[in-house]
């Protein structure tokens, strides 16, 4: 009875694709590969516990009242300090703003630069966070192929000459939901591409600290060659998701704008997870943590992918992810990945179809999905793999 | 540099006045009536130490973990519970959502309902946050004068049948900014008005608990009459801002269409907060806190009432709030508030002046100022309307 009042955006907006699937997989005889949760591995249950008792004697009243929008200093200069000794970036204080979880960070972004019609390029296939989230902003997607390496330059040249967007947004490191990485070289010709033409260019990085390897991390796109970059970073894969804490490295200016769009949202994160979060950094080794996690998730990866190598059919293609939490597998073209997903649920097992990560996908048309392993042990990967491959064999 | 990439939205958007207000007057000299702050005695702090240790020993990693987007169960159970006891009002769990704070609750309701143009009737003054939030949708607002009972039933009927407004935001109990309650009297002839038309009547009520008298609670606007209203309270007056914890009671449908702007927004609010307070609302009285919150402001406020009476010339007006936290002042007109607001800081007392609370002010027209009494000792209260009474002598 309400249509006639809902807006014209949130009539176009899709229901998160994920979470409806979610509700109809819960049961317990499915093993799930649909979700994106964290290992409950990754939350420093002890340490926290002993944090919040520290903090409630030490700041009182202070936790719970109302406080700045731009988020808790000493959780600004944390962030500040790591990437100025990982990175070497030329930031202070002002550059950095709390949000409520990337996801809202998305949203300000949104809000402060998309005007309607505005031209946003995006991976393909791409974070269905960002598609639903600029939906509500009426932008329009501008999406360039990725490849293993990284994104195709042939076409990010053509579709930059041919559509100018504004903005663009990817996710360089353990892409969700390919879990593809960019090469070095890969960042370099991105870089050299966008870097005469008027684009913010926008790199969301939840999953960076989840190497399995000890190499050198790789650099960010074009990083401190220009004031027109926005990095987006999370506690939520390394501490906790429950908390809702990400950030927002800008220009100052930008900030200045994302500032005034976070008040008219929710006027400040929640500074009782504020001061955890910053006790917690501070009185332990994140790194020493961060390590057990990427064990933990290289070992869940290589078991997974070992399986799809024994079981799945030989022309079914599937990603070797470097870090992350995800792995995308490609059927063969023509078949349908939504009539998998129907032999795999009655076989016991669930995944993503890929629609919710593309631009205006054709249903039948669509022959990926995505498969997340951070949540099951070893045993479990092995037989839900097993029972995707029989499903395969049945499409 | 940036200015041709930022929308159109938040060029438009005022950053809060009230926050760039706080900046300035910091100085520990300053008495300020200017902040919107719960008084500390309404944390239950020693409560809330004992509820998270409790929680983090029964639900462990799900406090961590991502969670849904509607909110806790367990606390949305609650919520219902108490509308219908207080109430008796005919909702379920399918028509509650908890959200980042009742800021969050207006900017999703901006998402979900306003298409640039539409026409939202407020109060005039109205709450500041609703103005600059549903700015960044592109509303265009229609004030209806507040009168000492309530809304100005004349205006309303003329208002309403010229501009034929889509949604209505007002605050009947103890009004931000100007502590004016409306009458049980006001409440059902604005009802008579309002049922026969297509509007959505939002009604939001952050301080409807903090009540200094023992009479009846006042109800709601037309109250389970129609399907067309949202309600929206919050934890914020009662337990703690800082967690932003609010909720939003509307129809089954509506709440859908939330659902989906939340998850676009934040996925959902803070779970750690979420289990927090339902498990400090299950072990505690919550009515016997209340009680202790509503005695300490009812003394604030008749402190503040009784100083404004012996030290205001007679000419200047101000309300006399029934419960709440403000009270509203209104100088001879053809002065100027924001001459008075220099004069004030001078003499060291600060206020915020009525513009931020008006749709297009004309900056030296206002004559009208907002105090804030829970913040301050019986002591300064006095010695701060001392301050401000000479203030007004030298403008």
């Amino acid at each position: 009875m309400f249509e006639q009042y809902f807006s014209n955006r949130i009539k176009k907006t899709p229901s998160s694709f994920i979470r409806d699937i979610l509700k109809v997989i819960q049961k317990p005889e499915i093993i799930s590969f649909a979700g994106g949760l964290p290992n409950p591995i990754s939350f420093p249950q002890e340490e926290l516990k002993i944090s919040m008792n520290r903090i409630a004697d030490k700041y009182k009243d202070k936790l719970y009242q109302y406080s700045t929008t731009l988020g808790l200093d000493s959780l600004r200069d944390y962030i500040v300090n790591r990437y100025k000794k990982l990175w070497n970036m030329d930031i202070d204080i002002s550059n950095v703003m709390i949000t409520t979880g990337s996801q809202q960070a998305i949203d300000l972004i949104g809000k402060v630069f998309v005007n309607e019609g505005d031209k946003v390029l995006v991976e393909k296939p791409s974070y269905l966070g960002i598609l639903q989230t600029f939906c509500l902003y009426c932008a329009q997607f501008i999406p360039v192929s990725l490849d293993k390496d990284g994104l195709n330059i042939e076409e990010l040249k053509n579709t930059i000459s041919m559509h100018k967007p504004k903005l663009a947004y990817v996710i360089p490191n353990f892409q969700n939901p390919t879990g593809l990485t960019y090469s070095k070289n890969n960042r370099q010709e991105v870089f050299e591409v966008i870097k005469n033409e008027d684009i913010i260019l926008i790199q969301d990085d939840p999953y960076g600290e989840l190497r399995f390897t000890e190499d050198e991390r790789l650099p960010y796109i074009g990083m401190n060659a220009t004031e027109k970059n926005i990095y987006l970073g999370s506690f939520s894969k390394i501490i906790t998701p429950g908390m809702r804490l990400g950030y927002i490295i800008a220009s100052s200016e930008i900030i200045r704008m994302l500032e005034t769009a976070k008040q008219a949202s929710d006027l400040h994160s929640n500074i009782f997870s504020q001061y955890l979060i910053s006790d917690y950094l501070e009185n332990n080794n994140l790194d020493e943590h961060i390590k057990k996690i990427r064990n933990l998730y290289k070992n869940q990866a290589q078991t997974m992918v070992n399986a799809m190598k024994e079981a799945f059919p030989e022309d079914v293609k599937f990603t070797v992810p470097q870090g992350g939490m995800f792995s995308w597998v490609t059927i063969q073209e023509g078949k349908s990945v939504l009539k998998l997903f129907d032999k795999a649920i009655a076989k016991k097992v669930a995944f993503v179809p890929g629609h919710p990560f593309y631009v205006n996908p054709i249903p039948d048309k669509v022959n990926t999905l995505r498969l997340n392993y951070t949540n099951a042990d070893a045993n479990t990967i092995k037989t839900g793999i097993e029972r995707l491959a029989e499903a395969m064999l049945e499409v």
